[in-house]
């Protein structure tokens, strides 16, 4: 397969769609695919996970580091930037099988060409290592400036956040030393530059190289560097010093190479092969480059923001994307992260029991868009208003109750396939009642009825907000009741002290009365399970007519008086979802009608919206079906045309939730894969367009292989390391 | 007392305004105070009770009259139009003692002037009869041309209704036939003109008379008609000719004096007396005068529109405003137009029981805005969003629940104040029953509690949508139970088989738990109630900067993104109102406290509110804190200042509940009355500038005097007629 995605030629408007396509990332840092000239206008960034700051009154956001990655050159100066001079050539390229990210551009004028090209990777062995080569070349005699450093000028979506920016030059290495003062974070870029004494300028992180090229004489430069912050060490200056200080002339490509080797170990497990279809098996490995990209192995309880380290959208922060869409992903490929990302919930324990006071309920109440150590990010004014410009109150942070349960979802989930029950006793038992404890909190029992009902909730689909007995929200309450009356049976075989520490009893007579009888709406005479009380009366349109109700194109569909809101479309997969997840419980039947009902009604306003839609096709057996909704998911990221806009709030960036999606309708939709009495097992039902698929995975420690034709299919163990 | 309001000179655009403020009726039907010469764009209306009509996808609304009162002179073939000719002179009053409108109006030119004037009543006497009387009169010779007759281009909100109108002449007798095809009613108008053999010619409903009119030589033609509609009798043809054929040219007058006699008759016991204050004296009595021209007198079982019979504003439907503000006047003065108000509400019993049934409830759920027969004529969409002119999704309909306390409410007041019981046996007991039933299925038991709470309602600040546990709507749900319980009790008294038939056991067990269990907001440490769950965290704001905040003047201030919304301001007395309702459970400094925190962040926007806020002051003994919402109150009429928009939907016209509301404040407030041990007494409290008030009621089939000045005070019964 070819691991190369580039752009042949320029286009100066694809910078915004570029910065993701082409992005490099190691789980510590997400680089944008930007240009080595490009400056903050055109959204350049060195995203850092999990380090944010607030300014003022605006949203809480990740840091941006200040760009090491700045080059540009003048040729008898004349500025060579392809965004002011329409290059001659240009290609730019990422290896993704390596995350290099590499591009190359001519310009011409009377006198001849120049050219320049750069590549550059973060380094997947050490993740504060970064490197970049680059060279100069021309057809002419010529004088030639190179510009190159740190840009201190860092793009921000609620910036700036550095209130004081210092440069220290050190026997040859470039110190960067970023302060944000409101949370008093440090961020350490240091740079030491290759290029044979050459003397240069320096000034503010730039220097100055002025030289005189003789023709068909290609002049190279490279530079290594290191980044690292006050979440880090308590000294990242000394840390970025001591690495970078080791570099040599010979540093950029042992660094390089080192981080392709372990590029290579990880497509060793993770690569899959879809044989007949080279379309989907492109951007399906392309999205596994994301995932891979974004994934924290360098800390033990980091998990990945909604839009992985593309930029500052949604604050940088963690959503039930994570639980409900990538984790899956892990945890056949690289267990560890999973783990990661579950310790994080585990560690953010204390400020969702904080949050559901906040609100009066007991338990857990997780953040909706989680910030480190379970910050809640998300505001009460999500979405700005296109007609009055005034901030619309919004009930994601505090009505979007479903996604306590995506926690208790991800725990057991790693649970079940891990069999690593430690975690239980290190803090997973206990997250897991408390969410069970707070949706206890949350039931309601109407006078005449002995049920217990949950109101005023928004469901995934976040279009219709404040609903009531919204069907997946209720679902996943009595999954979490179960789930804690599993957790407290295997704490009772596992660890039976802790188990008699907890006084359990009085929650297992609570949890089994509430699992008994909260209310879960069933489907109605037509097989169709209502998404909440009182959908079935709203209005019945298409979406197309829907759509010609727009004043302008960037409204917000949902809130009170958006155009959907009194309608039947949704923003996407809701009681499909909930299908999907629940699908040994319902008929095929049911999994059929109610797909074939909601999907007309469906936007897929989200990206999280197709690949449930794929993978409850499988469920019914329908591979053809699944097709164009598991290609959808696994083509977002290469196709980059993910939705911009909600409101007047910019929401682009990549979609590693899309990309774990598509990875599920594959494995556990296309292949089948399913685990049964500790064993994994396969049910495949391949699109007819596939002659076969090939993928590995981890369960309980061990390696397997499945080998899917259209005749036969295997699972077996892999034996060797 | 002055009786009479007036307009001493011409005012081009007031017509809006001197239409509700000269507005002459009698409970079958408003007329406008417009001019005669006024067609629909001006807004005259023949404004009928209890007859509805609908055309396509438009609100529901009541019917107008084609307008009999349509009078214009030429001279010399110059059309003599206030609205468009300046006139000379104009004076036009109101005589409220007696429901006599009248104007005069001169217009001058270079030969001299000419002066038009006329007079007219609608019959309290028999409420099917009008009559005018109109002169013209100039200091030259000239000729003159009278238009009148019946003007068939009927004013209408959400209209045109008639889908044919026909004219017939009989006798020299105009008949009128508008048929409202969607709704298949009819409305007759027949009108007889008296003037002396003068040939004319008539076209369309219309008569023009051409005559040469001498100096100083005043010419006068009286007219009289009936309106009869098909919901009055099965032939309303027969029943208007029949009557108008009586009429001769004696009979203006004689009319005229029958209408007067029956006013004079309802001042004997409404008139009050307020010394030393003429300006709030006479608001007072011009508030009864209205209260006075649109009680329902003919039929036994219609109530009040909001705005009265001003127009077809708000639907021409019934409010709560009834019962808990417009209901006590009638209980004092005329117990009869109290009963039909009542009536009324049993009668739409078995639509307010379908109503329940639509939103999954039980028993009762009362029409926001109740047509006839208790038809809910308030939609979803009851406001108009400036900024997209689309309409808004709004809970009025769905969410305000305390309506069905309202009823409650006004049916016992009613019986305690006239103990009048059978009316329990008559539908009243069965409305009290079902409306508890209603709330016992609002409640709501959360899982860790040992109390009902109210959710997700809208309460009487209507700003604040979707709220919990609102205090006034949980009090009155609470008062609901006690109601329903102390209905039994006298129905096991007063009517034991009717109590054996109903089987209350259960309903007696449910009741008292219900009432025992239900969640009532308590005062905090400052003693303030908080208004629903989480007020207390909203934005704490002055009512200016909140103004400030408007881009657009006719913004709808409350719905999920209203200024006010997210704000502490409010739109209209709610804890207060409860407070003044329940203020014997409550200390003085609680109600004091209450008042003033929640008096600052009132918009006052309904004009139910300040009438609330002159009361409670009254319980903790400040009238002279209580004067000037008493004033507010009782000038909503003669001011004609209310609010004239919400949203992009006209809301001006007649306030009888803010009358009401005032008459309230005067009598229970100023003079303290009250009821105990079946005798009314009194605990005055007089404004400082005021010497005595003297008014007389009923209670209980007896007559009473109150006279009260700085000294002394009493109640007398009054024991002739």
């Amino acid at each position: 397969m070819n691991f190369v995605i580039s752009n042949t030629s320029f286009h100066k408007d694809s910078y915004l769609d570029d910065g993701n396509k082409f992005l490099i990332g190691n789980g510590y840092m997400g680089v944008r695919g930007t240009l080595d000239e490009y400056r903050k206008d055109k959204f350049p960034s060195v995203n850092l996970a999990g380090i944010y700051d607030k300014v003022s009154d605006s949203w809480r956001e990740p840091l941006n580091a200040p760009n090491p990655f700045y080059t540009y050159i003048e040729v008898d100066t004349n500025k060579c930037f392809p965004s002011e001079e329409t290059p001659f050539n240009h290609k730019q390229e990422l290896n993704f099988r390596h995350g290099i990210f590499s591009r190359k551009t001519s310009w011409k004028n009377e006198k001849g060409l120049i050219h320049f090209k750069s590549e550059r990777f973060v380094s997947m062995n050490n993740c504060h290592i970064y490197g970049c080569k680059f060279s100069a070349f021309s057809n002419y005699d010529c004088n030639l400036s190179i510009y190159t450093g740190i840009d201190k000028d860092v793009w921000d979506i609620n910036g700036p956040h550095y209130t004081k920016i210092s440069f220290k030059d050190i026997d040859n290495l470039v110190l960067c030393n970023a302060y944000a003062g409101n949370s008093h974070k440090t961020v350490i870029v240091t740079r030491k530059d290759f290029f044979l004494n050459e003397a240069c300028e320096f000034n503010d992180g730039i220097k100055k190289f002025n030289l005189h090229l003789k023709a068909f004489e290609e002049v190279t430069l490279t530079y290594l560097g290191a980044i690292f912050t006050s979440n880090d060490s308590l000294n990242p200056e000394d840390e970025a010093i001591n690495i970078t200080c080791g570099f040599n002339e010979n540093s950029y490509e042992i660094e390089k190479k080192k981080s392709i080797d372990v590029w290579e170990e990880l497509w060793d497990i993770c690569e899959v092969n879809i044989d007949g279809d080279e379309k989907a098996n492109i951007s399906m490995n392309y999205s596994l480059y994301h995932l891979n990209s974004i994934a924290p192995r360098h800390k033990d309880n980091l998990s990945i923001p909604a839009r992985g380290l593309s930029g500052q959208v949604y604050k940088g922060a963690i959503f039930w994307d994570s639980e409900m869409f990538m984790l899956d992903y892990y945890l056949y490929t690289n267990p560890k992260v999973a783990k990661s990302l579950i310790e994080y919930r585990i560690e953010s324990l204390p400020l969702a029991i904080l949050k559901a006071k906040e609100y009066g309920h007991s338990g857990a109440f997780y953040p909706w868009e989680s910030q480190e150590g379970g910050i809640e990010a998300c505001t009460y004014y999500n979405v700005i208003d296109v007609f009055t410009k005034r901030p619309q109150r919004t009930y994601f942070r505090d009505k979007q109750y479903h996604i306590s349960s995506a926690i208790v979802y991800g725990i057991m989930k790693y649970i079940n396939h891990t069999l690593d029950y430690d975690i239980l006793i290190n803090g997973g038992a206990e997250t897991i009642i408390e969410c069970a404890k707070f949706y206890l909190s949350l039931l309601l029992k109407p006078f005449y009825k002995d049920k217990y009902e949950i109101l005023d909730v928004v469901g995934p689909d976040e279009y219709h907000e404040r609903v009531n007995n919204n069907a997946y929200t209720n679902k996943m309450a009595k999954y979490t009741f179960k789930s804690a009356l599993e957790c407290i049976e295997i704490l009772k075989n596992y660890s039976p002290k802790l188990y008699e520490n907890k006084k359990l009893n009085e929650l297992i007579k609570d949890f089994t009365t509430a699992y008994e009888k909260i209310y879960i709406p069933c489907p109605d005479d037509n097989g169709i399970i209502e998404q909440f009380d009182g959908y079935f009366k709203l209005e019945d349109v298409s979406l197309d007519n829907l759509k010609s109700r727009l004043i302008d194109p960037r409204e917000y569909w949902g809130g009170a008086y958006g155009i959907a809101s009194q309608t039947k479309i949704i923003k996407q997969a809701d009681v499909v979802t909930m299908l999907e997840i629940f699908h040994d419980e319902y008929d095929e039947n049911i999994l059929k009608n109610n797909f074939n009902y909601y999907e007309t009604r469906t936007e897929h306003g989200s990206s999280l919206s197709a690949c449930m839609h794929g993978l409850l096709a499988c469920r019914f057996n329908e591979p053809n079906i699944a097709y164009p909704f598991f290609l959808k998911s696994a083509e977002t990221e290469i196709k980059g045309k993910g939705k911009k806009w909600a409101g007047l709030i910019y929401i682009g960036g990549t979609h590693p939730a899309a990309s774990g999606g598509a990875y599920k309708v594959l494995v556990q939709g296309f292949a089948g894969l399913y685990f049964k009495d500790g064993k994994p097992k396969i049910k495949p039902c391949l699109p007819e367009n596939w002659n076969g698929l090939y993928f590995k995975f981890l369960y309980n420690n061990k390696k397997y292989q499945v080998s899917i034709t259209k005749n036969h299919s295997k699972i077996e163990e892999i034996y060797h390391g």
